[in-house]
């Protein structure tokens, strides 16, 4: 039995993985615990203890594959911290994990872990060369290259939600303008939302009904429902969202030519109108002869994406 | 003795390769030839052939590597085309040169060969993963990643030159516009100081000089040789191509976090503030976790990278 961890920030997840008669590894147990508002790295670490312990039921894993919502050295089995949730800077997960359980454990951050997932169960699984990446409320990636998560020599490979598109455009907490992030994330687009609302008061009917004309209550997931809804305003704000990550696909595709580029995360189930609009980008950014080549794709494992990761990684 | 061919566009070179006592590899001939106006690929095999034979007196090679100036599928051996001879399209270079010297022959293309040899035999030598860019007339690249060249699906990796930094830049021949070529190449910086100078009459005086007033002769070279001699405007027009440059890289090392850039070809060798400017740039677009991190060195095989290259394809 392989155990995956899932440190989710706001939810832990813990699932075990078996093989069956023919060979393949199938996901046949998960728990899953959202976290209380001012939860620390303790809780989350006790939390993801008791779900195992309560999975295992005495036995040993043979592994435990690990995937953490923020800053990671996979090669040390490090937590550098967590994006979300305090009291996890610097923390050797690997080796307290390898004591708390006795065997042996492998970590890395979530979009690699998603990435590989991907790569060995879901949208990925012809292709020894792929980008990953996770659209939510903000914007991360991990590359596969020749099979293997590719991180990079400081291991911060992958941050597409910092590439420039626009170098006028809206400040990021990074301190740069016009990073992905600020483009194309949940996040950016309740804020293009915001502002398209303020601007312009006779837009977005559809919209401002399902928020009480309450411009605090806007989260990427209400423009797109609002879009899917019909509202012309949330469409726009979508198109542009999917489009300002397509030109930055197409720059990434000249520069590294993945066999495809994998989308995953909230912000991507808005729909096929939105893919076509990032494949769309993508094929206007890139040179000619990459245009035919050009192939984006929803995930597959959807928020399971980081439990088949972690499974993967430790195969 | 191994044998490396540069297919270079205007010349051709040809060199022979042995290890001395240390088991250390040494240039030990080298044979160029430049080519005339309309050589043609036909032209340019004879040539390549004839100064082989020339170094070889009649002994057999125990490999040949081969850099070519063009578009090439590296694992099918196949020239596509030259981007300035004629002749050369759809040649299967590699299986015609193995028959030809009854040898073992690898073959990819001169910005992939470069970075191979600058990661072997030059300023690449202690780093698993690097970038090596070439900005001469054009930009292009080539990724060496864990030792190795890194090609890509279509085997199109390394198309530097083509993502874009501001898509509201000038016009590129690939279609788009703000293509890195058109802001920090040769031709680039040459377009740039012809628009100065017509637009503003008083500027450039030491540039004008140089070519006589006649702004059909504005070159790169020239550009670069007035900066250095103090002419205000080319420093100008370096400096911005340097910084457009070190824009793109900020974004490169955000996506791959590469453990080095290497600058190569005849633009690098405006000094060290063009460097310190591309390192600047490069510095001041990358999250803040890389900024330390940032490691951009001029390239230390000069004209003899492509060569060197070579010969590490096939050892």
């Amino acid at each position: 039995m392989i155990l995956a961890f899932d440190f989710g920030g706001t939810k832990n997840t813990c699932a075990a993985f078996t093989r069956n008669d023919a060979g393949a590894y199938q996901l046949v147990a998960l728990e899953r615990r959202a976290s209380p508002p001012r939860a620390d790295g303790a809780y989350d670490y006790a939390v993801m203890r008791d779900l195992a312990r309560g999975l295992l039921q005495g036995k040993t894993p043979s592994a435990i594959g690990v995937s953490f919502g923020g800053l990671v050295r996979a090669s040390q089995g490090l937590v550098v911290l967590s994006h979300h949730v305090a009291g996890w800077e610097n923390i050797f997960l690997r080796d307290r994990l390898a004591a708390e359980f006795q065997t042996r454990v492998e970590l890395d951050n979530d979009a690699n872990v998603a990435a590989l997932g991907e790569a060995r169960f879901g949208a990925g699984r012809d292709c020894a060369n792929l980008l990953y990446i996770t659209v939510s409320t903000g914007v991360g990636g991990g590359w596969i290259l020749d099979g293997k998560p590719y991180r990079g020599a400081n291991e911060l490979a992958g941050e597409i939600g910092h590439t420039v598109i626009d170098p006028h455009g809206p400040p990021c907490m990074c301190g740069r303008r016009g990073c992905v992030e600020q483009m194309a994330s949940g996040r950016a687009i309740a804020r293009m939302a915001r502002q398209a609302l303020e601007r312009d008061p006779r837009r977005g009917e559809i919209l401002r009904a399902r928020i009480d004309n309450d411009l605090t209550r806007l989260t990427g997931l209400v423009v797109h429902q609002a879009d899917l809804a019909g509202d012309a305003l949330a469409r726009e704000l979508m198109t542009h969202a999917a489009r300002s990550l397509g030109f930055a696909i197409g720059n990434m595709l000249c520069l590294m030519n993945p066999a495809r580029v994998i989308l995953g995360g909230g912000v991507t189930h808005a729909g096929e109108h939105y893919f076509e609009n990032v494949r769309a980008a993508a094929r206007a950014n890139v040179i000619p002869e990459l245009r035919d080549a050009v192939d984006v794709q929803p995930a597959q494992l959807g928020d399971d994406a980081p439990l088949w990761g972690a499974c993967a990684l430790v195969i």
